[in-house]
């Protein structure tokens, strides 16, 4: 399933294909997304805060996009607001982790968005390296909305 | 000034070519950046949030960046926070302005940069499209460090 997420995030989001955006596990309520420093590389040689951001805001969309798959939920996920803290700077390639704030039965999500409602959910994604450390946090909240 | 820091930027941050980010305008404390909807699209069809971000971020720190080439303050300038705002999708080119939220003596940056010390500097960015209807609002807050 994550493969073929994957390849059609590339073709229908194209930053992420620029990125080389990778995910490398979804269990367990969380998503995780590898990239390399070169393409998201700045002028000090270090990550850029831009890619960084977006590779956070896409790490948590596709948790929720991959959630609403698993129980066949048809709906559109789009971020409403964040907030994003940067620790210190990053000379490595990026490793980014996913989580939901709160606990989300996404078989009651799935009747709300049958109803025609939205759902609001609220993630946190941090920014670490290969040795987990962080150097980023971002809280999101994002909305699911029903397909029309 | 503004075409050889673009080039400089295409080089230096791969992510912003990718992006065909373009500076078209730097004058009275405000920078605007234009980007293309095609490099910057979504599933939806619209802006991507993590493309938008990612211009918002770079257009501030830009911002800053020629304010102090122009000063010739030899510096650093790194994103630390920010929070963004979303308010609904837009399906058009983005245009994006950044401003400063208060007034920078940049003759008094420069001594204080030039005696070591950090400049905390606090940037409002919009996202708009060509008849000026607001999209997104991040308000961010960038340091300007002394080079070692």
């Amino acid at each position: 399933m994550i493969k073929s997420f994957q390849q059609q995030l590339y073709r229908d989001i194209p930053l992420t294909c620029d990125m080389a955006m990778q995910i490398t596990d979804f269990s367990n309520d969380t998503l995780t997304v590898q990239a390399p420093l070169t393409n998201n590389i700045n002028d000090k040689g270090s990550v850029f805060g831009g890619s960084s951001s977006a590779l956070m805001i896409i790490c948590a969309w596709s948790l929720i996009k991959l959630s609403c798959i698993e129980k066949s939920i048809d709906a559109d996920i789009v971020i409403h607001k964040n907030q994003t803290h940067w620790n210190k700077a990053l000379f490595q390639d990026l490793i980014i982790v996913a989580t939901f704030v709160e606990s989300y039965n996404f078989d009651k999500v799935k009747e709300k968005i049958n109803t025609g409602k939205h759902q609001r959910i609220n993630c946190e994604i941090k920014l670490v390296n290969a040795e987990n450390v962080l150097f980023s946090t971002m809280k999101a909240k994002y909305v699911i909305i029903p397909q029309k």
